[in-house]
């Protein structure tokens, strides 16, 4: 029996349990599975052999060595910021680590010492990042592989509802952290690079550039940029490329009425309200309007953001109850986004049989024998309710694969590294397929450039 | 004789330092002038006989504390950080101390020992902060002295191009620091009260959220919002006060077209560029607009900004320069803050015979025998020459007179302190006049109010 322990058992786990679990028999695998909540972790092994629930802080090391000491890999699912000193361990006890999140500095400078000890530290193994990693990189290296120069790499990925269960005007809910829908974009102008030259956007314009992306079967969406495009660059060895532009997506019409919370200051997290405790949603929404003792909060939001009459984006925000004035919010010393958050929370939840979705895209063009040519790949995946969710799939799938791969050394690679390598991405690529995560990869023709082609001959 | 210490000669100190000469024979005083350039001190000093350059690093304990010990009053013109450190001398020397500078928490922490040394640490007494408060605090306590309740507070301040030396469309030159200009309204939303509601202002929103002001004989100005105003009600004790707003002064029209580089954002200094050393004006405002291989930077940045063919801000941003593509602008790692200040400074460059102006305005509303009024204070004042600035003179001539009136004693407050007690302003204000810093009020009959008189009563 080979023993795999997880740390954390929070709501991304469930599908990364899930998947152990169905593998555990044919593989001789035993979970050991950590948490400060019993509850938790039962609910997610249902009664299965296979699995030990171990109610303690996986935060103390001193908890935590015997553990890592007797287990042949860990998964660690704990905030990101605790992963370098469970990597820490891992090398001093040579046993290999998997991780969903980005790798930090810190995590970065381990690389030698993991590789000395002979141990794997997988990261940025989850959805975003992650499935992007694996399924753009496949395709760049085909596009090599052939003699291909890249020219254009751009990516968009979206957490999303299931078209069956869209049924707002927004076309969105929360299917994640809902504070970080509420301060995307921010900390840092958006850059990036179309055709050689670099481009910032502030992030009060992020939410008017966006760019319209078609997806088979499912419509049109629209996607702003993220905040740093260009160490792509550096990740998938596309120095020198032209265009590198990465985006989130959303559905058109979106972001132009998100743009309004952008513009009154309605996202800032920098500052509390004065008596924020004792202020309904349209109270919230006026602090950010000019005074007027007889003007409505409507018309001068309608005049301040120059919104017509008859522009679809009114309803949005009338539906979201934002000029209620019978209830309210009720936080105390909160923050504009805190404020915001919670308005959205009542409007924004998914319903008990609501479903999810993934979205990404990338879109490729490259020179082949002095010709342009153009590739997209795109994958769309729905939830199946609200426990084993898109999101929880497409990032709980991937670790587990991994997990298998490494155990059966399938992946033999060393140090702190992302699934960036053939030798990762090929197989658990080829194994996200049984579970309804594939790409599908389209030539385009005539490729579509943002310059005429005698320019690139 | 007595002996003032003067810790530092930058720009700013001309007027103090030809205050103080001007008044040494009859007051008995002999001024030391410390600075690490005695070329500067020299040609303030102009040979007076009342006066001693002293070259050595003023923020050295060592060679300043000796000095601290001779002095009878210490004037710090050293940037604000290091007046602390001058403080804690002083108290320990029970020497009195002035500086122009904001009371910082470190500094305010020190009251009860300056108290206890027996000192003043007098702050704010330059210009804003200094006359501001002077001139505001005058008029509040002759309100409250006749019985009147405040009920509207409103304050604008602007370092300004004399009208005889205004030539450009953006009605505005430099006049003091530039970095200060260009990153203005930057760090946080603008807060204040108004009609007892609190309002938030983001910065891209500040310079499209301005007020129109007339000043007597100077016409039109408008006001934009200064970052806290909220802090005013407890220095000015206004506590409880409906509206309290304070705001910096710019010539119409100037905040409209400033707020193009905002939203460009043109004013970020976050980050830096890449290749920033290579670029010119064009590509500098390029590289915040969409990529377009054909269309040309005016039209791109005109559709962006949606400036119409006959907007006259248009002349502005032509006038600038800022679509120039001859020659590089030639900083290497700049932030856009940076490359906005070069373009900036190539054109808001005051010509030799050119003079600055500082305006200032404020409105009080009260109710006395439950009847509402109005008195307006405004200033305008004009510089001698490239020298003796508006600015150096608003700032020097009340720190000056503020030396003599401590060493006189006519003022004989002690702990660190800003001017709005009236022992201090005025004697101050009343100098003042003599130099043509002079306020008018006027009576506003009817007041203007931003309610109806009913919800007042």
């Amino acid at each position: 029996m080979k023993n795999i322990l997880i740390l954390g058992a929070g709501l991304s786990s469930s599908s990364l349990i899930r998947y152990l679990l169905q593998n555990a028999e044919k593989e001789q695998w035993h979970l050991k599975i950590v948490d400060q909540n019993k509850e938790v972790i039962e609910k997610k092994i249902n009664g299965s052999k296979f699995a030990t629930a171990m109610v303690f802080n996986a935060l103390d090391p001193i908890e935590r060595k015997p553990e890592i000491e007797k287990a042949d890999i860990v998964i660690s699912m704990l905030p990101a910021r605790f992963h370098v000193d469970v990597a820490k361990d891992c090398i001093q006890m040579k046993k290999d680590l998997i991780t969903p999140s980005y790798v930090s500095p810190e995590m970065k400078a381990l690389n030698e010492e993991a590789k000395e000890a002979g141990i794997i530290i997988m990261n940025e193994i989850g959805v975003d990042p992650g499935i992007d990693h694996m399924s753009a990189m496949r395709v760049i290296d085909e596009i090599r592989d052939a003699g291909g120069e890249m020219k254009i790499f751009e990516s968009f990925t979206g957490g999303l509802v299931a078209p069956e269960s869209d049924d707002n005007p927004w076309n969105y809910k929360f299917t994640w952290n809902p504070r970080n829908v509420v301060l995307a974009g921010q900390g840092g102008a958006a850059q990036f690079i179309q055709e050689g030259l670099y481009k910032y956007i502030p992030y009060y314009k992020l939410f008017r550039r966006t760019e319209i992306i078609d997806i088979e079967g499912y419509g049109r969406f629209e996607g702003y940029a993220n905040r740093n495009s260009l160490m792509y660059r550096e990740l998938y060895d596309l120095e020198g490329i032209p265009t590198i532009y990465r985006g989130t997506l959303r559905r058109v019409g979106f972001s132009r009425a998100w743009d309004v919370f952008v513009q009154l200051g309605a996202t800032d997290d920098s500052y509390t309200l004065e008596g924020s405790e004792n202020m309904t949603n349209r109270d919230f929404i006026n602090s950010f309007l000019p005074y007027n003792h007889s003007d409505s909060v409507e018309l001068k939001l309608r005049h301040y953001m120059k919104i017509d009459l008859d522009d679809s984006l009114w309803d949005k925000l009338v539906w979201l109850g934002i000029f209620d004035n019978e209830k309210k919010i009720g936080l105390k010393n909160a923050t504009p986004a805190q404020m915001l958050q919670h308005i959205l929370e009542a409007k924004w939840q998914l319903k008990p049989d609501d479903k999810d979705m993934i979205v990404m895209y990338h879109k490729f063009v490259y020179k082949l024998n002095d010709e342009l040519r153009e590739i997209t790949s795109e994958m769309v995946n729905i939830g199946e309710d609200q426990t084993f969710t898109s999101m929880s799939n497409t990032v709980g799938l991937p670790l587990g694969i991994c997990v298998k791969k490494i155990l059966n050394e399938t992946i033999q690679l060393k140090g702190v590294v992302i699934p960036t390598h053939r030798d990762v991405y090929n197989p658990i690529l080829k194994e996200l397929e049984d579970y309804g995560i594939v790409f599908k990869e389209k030539q385009i023709d005539p490729p579509r450039l943002y310059n005429t082609e005698e320019t690139w001959k």
